[in-house]
């Protein structure tokens, strides 16, 4: 085989799926957080895709930090107004200049423009994600693109086809397969936002939604924004929420056979006229911050039963940028190991790099398994470490599916 | 008649048209000052026409500060690029809440909008004027509206018809007729930015006119910026400079029969290769600030042998704002007797307020004539007077005016 | 006892100090993202000593979502310069008005001036923790503090002693004893940050620490910023960093009798004179951009073998923000057991709120153990679930050591 | 003599001082529009000699847009503070890089910190001027320095002593002497902020002087900022606005035997408790917000009887900048003629450049004369056009007394 430093081991204690309590948490599209994240992200796609258009190759970048600073708002049913406009900053790296040189000469000069792209990358994941929110006037997106260090732009540099060395001493991690639990919040996030939410506009894009088991008991909590021009009164309210919940439930059983009980708005004070009756279809106007990498992790959840990684993810260059790139590629390895190897009730997977290897190599490539009844970790470590060294040399396909948009980051 | 102050007197020089040397200058629609303006001056009339549907009434606002820090760019024949936009800051005083008493009891509560009124504004304005300037990617426009002073805010807080009372002692002025250098200056801009900007794509917004007169020489500078994706080369940026040129020429004629060279964009270095090319048609996406009231005075022109306001009348509220009303003012006045009292060369019509005086009864209107031959300024006295009189009190036509959109104020 | 939900259990797994592999890492004070911690953290230390000074209660506020921008610099062996300041953003929200009530009547307004307490507290901050880097200019800090939902602003409107609400539906973690790993990367960057700091003033505050234990062979990776000021020669730099290593070898040697190899500044490459030397101690000033909660959780640490709560715990208020207090109890409430229970290897605190109860009554604390060998869970059951019990009581104090700076968030 | 093109001519009209009326105005250094004008001023010497220090020769720079927007602040008797701090950010263009050549090899490279010089200088300006504002935390300064057009970056590039060209078609206006209303606006202000100003800490800078004379009469009007930690109540108040008021009585006797009336803080309301109080000493830290060359011209004066130049004097680069250069020469000169030749009531000097032409050398060069009772041009003309052409051979004065500081512009 190959000489990659990949190990698999045993986790001593029980697949998550089996343990007596569980969280999970996603934060949907519409939530500041991934908002940030949502942005920086689809910035940092257009600047890869511009690089490579205008100059061949990925040059150094980085916007993993957009901030969003809540605006102030006056819902109402049938239609109320935004009053102070959502401020979002992207801030970040990026190079604007690039000489190309031939024989020690400079042959031709580029200049990108860095800042014009990130807007016009951000207007258009508005208009896609956000029909109610009016780009320029309702939301100030602003940028601050620094150029970077003289080292890190060098990062990038060299011709070619070889693999990219390391930016950093990071690690990535994956797991593989959700649970049950993992799966409903998780899906009941995207339908809320996809089929769902077409079929019913007053749905807002801030959902957010937070799981619970207690040995077979799940309890899924939701905080669906609504739109208020779609919801004439506290009637047609009521119903969008009522909706949510039967829908949610009846997603749930799709993935469960366990007791699932569904809330939705549990904050909403019908008494004192309190509920969450947004102009826009996020929290973002009136008082919510959000900023990038506090939100979801790379698989779309947040879930404090499993290993996770600081790392934001969104926004980070998908070339050498081991933060993303490992927790991206920790993930896919994970589905393809439980995908392709039979026995296994769930595996984690680490990647821990060495600033300055190559990305292919990482230092350590830990997969961490629970079988099943009666599967050893013998009878699956080599069909494991297939799996695991075929995706590592095939690392940069990650690199190409993030900057073709295949793969989410939160 | 009234008892308004109004004085009457010769001016003991010569009328601006026959000194030995005159100098004019306007900065067009596209100077970054005029943006600034322009902006500016949207804004208020947004805001003025906002309270009056919201409230009945013109609440305290001034909009008179927009900044404008410029972008840079890469023009290119054919067509360049924005690569760092350019930034608007909209600062300024408005009033957000506003409650209805009856009986000494809060029957309503109002919240005015007035950032997102303000982005509106802009947007709109640019969107109407600036059609290669891409709203939110090419230019941010952030916005600061603070709430103003308690004080500033009770100002119009009075019901009915009444007259408004000055929010300061200041002046105003206004000058008639304009001479032909003056009116060479203007239309010559006017036009550029008009039909002939219709029918000449290439030919960017930023007009900068500058007219001097020696006696009866009259010499046209104009600095035009033209829009690269209308200019293939440097041979089609010539007949575009040829066009302008010869535009103005013909245009001049129609104005003195005065000798009059025209020069347009002098500073062009061919053999350098270094021209008046801009991507959006102003030199704001390329290093040039602007900010408001530094530009054109309110008859759109820059005149330093008259006698001059520094007050900015752009963005000013139309109601109280005295630094606003008293230029615009003056300038009607004055062209009023001109256009109905015979015998009269020239007129300067100032006007001092008094702070918290009624803006209908300024401390001191004073016209300056310069009277043509064998005419005396007693023949014409009482009928300049009668007209300055009945202008002054209708006053309010001027806010009406402003707000209606109907009044330029650069 | 009480009727607190408190489950004790076991945890199936090895203790973290007895897997095989651990990585750990911390992210020093002058780290781009802990200084986004440290200010928010400051900041809302300052603003709740501000609103109990002023109206004897704190109101709501949240001061969680600094962003930081990097700014660049020309370091240089014997003292550089910032060419381009650090741009700091606090933004969030915070309770400008309060009036006070008595019998249905206000009987004194307060205007708190939120924003000149959040720049002070800033500023002191950096006065305390940064002494190479002059405030307002090398770093610029800009502060966008809006009003908060009228919903929330009430959140804390209740007098008297009674226990806050949970705005949030959100869980904490905490856990005890730290592993060795965990012990020398925390106390290398506080020491070096603190006493070895003081007699070496090269040393910077960005120091950045990475743990990773295989087996019984600890690696501890550091990259230390070296000020340029106390620095005058290539020779000067490598003397500081043979200095940095060697303590740090020492100090390992107090938390563990394993092997321990130590790297410093791995990613410099002397040959090309490229080194971590920086202005001002920080790599903030040259291209690295930091926000809150994306470094070190409320332990300090950033522990991938161990449960994680995504909560950003700098900047939120003490009073009733969950996922601030119960990340901080949940830690407290893992120490005290350790300390005072004997027969434990290791304790992980989950802390689970529900939106609007009391926040000493948790949905559920769950506090999951790894016995020594010989003991069983059922023997220290009751004595763990008494301390549990006990701290939950006790959870005001938690908030009162947040307001009086005793306890570190990050 | 020389061939400059000098015009001497007699000005038809009367001397301002023997017109009937006279409108003369100044704002205070602590004036929103002056603190602007301050800062930009400020800021361009610092980093004319910064240039100068580092490369040798001033390179291309121009910070003539500062913009200011007003904080909140709550005043009370005895000391209040400011809400919300005043926002200043400095615009504008500066050269960053700088690289010298020997032989066609760049030889040094020099990175010039502009944003840092620009915020010292500001912090200087602030802390000398402004003792009750507190830099950083009541007043927020941001700078975005731009590189400037690459055409214009090219202009000061020229080695040696040669005489720079002019960066523009524009033109400068001085007057001499002045009037006595003008001496007592200009000096009232002045004294008010020296000497009177140390002795009674309670006035503020923010002091706004407006001075009419009506064929004898000279109503003084002023507008004075009082400092509330040095006024402890309305009484203390009144004193204060007696003592000015007396101040300037007698102050006016010294420049005039006319009379003269003395209003000040016309629009306080006392029975409503609405007084000029003031935390800082300037109106910017409520509602007034200020801009580069909207107030005073480079005479220190705001004079509607007088021809005056729209250029904004602060903060335009010494060296080619003609906007600026002229408007110091014009008044230079005008104050040298008066001072040296016999016989003239008033002159005003107009400068008018061409650019691309050295600025030595205007296109022209014309006096204007008032000449006394039975003085004639003619008796004159030959001193007037010497001590003119003197005083232009010697341009380049101007340019260093302005990088030290010796020359006022607002």
């Amino acid at each position: 085989m190959t000489d990659r430093n990949i190990r698999v081991e045993p986790v001593a204690g029980r697949a998550v799926e089996d343990q007596e309590t569980e969280i999970v948490e996603r934060k949907g599209l519409g939530h500041p957080d991934s908002i940030s994240d949502g942005i920086a992200e689809h910035v940092s796609q257009a600047l890869a895709r511009a690089y490579l258009d205008r100059v061949g190759k990925v040059l150094h970048y980085n916007t993993d930090e957009t901030q969003l600073v809540a605006g102030t708002s006056a819902p109402a049913y049938g239609g109320g107004e935004v009053v102070e406009p959502i401020y979002l900053l992207i801030t970040g790296r990026a190079t604007k200049e690039y000489a190309e040189y031939e024989n020690g000469q400079v042959v031709r000069h580029h200049t990108i423009p860095t800042e014009t792209i990130a807007l016009r990358a951000a207007r258009d994941y508005f208009a896609e994600n956000f029909p109610e929110i009016d780009f320029g006037t309702e939301v100030i997106v602003d940028v601050k693109l620094g150029e970077g260090s003289g080292d890190l732009q060098e990062v990038f540099g060299e011709e070619g086809k070889q693999i990219p060395k390391a930016n950093d001493t990071s690690f990535g991690v994956g797991h593989a397969p959700l649970t049950e639990t993992e799966q409903i919040v998780l899906n009941a996030e995207r339908e809320l936002n996809g089929s769902f939410g077409e079929r019913h506009p007053a749905i807002g894009q801030d959902v957010k939604v937070m799981g619970k088991r207690e040995g077979d008991e799940i309890d899924v909590t939701l905080a669906v924004a609504m739109v208020d021009s779609y919801v004439d009164s506290l009637e047609a309210y009521k119903e969008n929420v009522a909706a949510v919940r039967e829908f949610v439930i009846d997603l749930a059983g799709e993935y469960t056979d366990r007791d699932v009980t569904v809330h939705v708005n549990t904050a909403d004070d019908y008494d004192h006229n309190s509920v969450f009756l947004t102009t826009t279809g996020t929290s973002a106007e009136q008082g919510d911050d959000g900023s990038v990498g506090r939100g979801n992790r790379a698989n779309g959840l947040i879930t404090p039963n499993r290993s996770m990684s600081m790392e934001a993810t969104s926004g980070k260059n998908p070339v050498n940028h081991i933060g993303k790139i490992y927790n991206l590629l920790a993930t896919q390895i994970a589905e393809a190991v439980v995908a392709e190897v039979d026995g296994l009730r769930e595996i984690r997977i680490r990647l821990l790099s060495q600033i300055g290897k190559p990305i292919d190599d990482p230092h350590v490539a830990d997969a961490a398994l629970v079988t099943e009844e009666g599967v050893e970790i013998a009878d699956v470590e080599a069909e494991v470490e297939a799996v695991v060294d075929r995706e590592l040399a095939d690392v940069s396909s990650i690199t190409q599916r993030v900057i073709d948009g295949e793969l989410s980051t939160f």
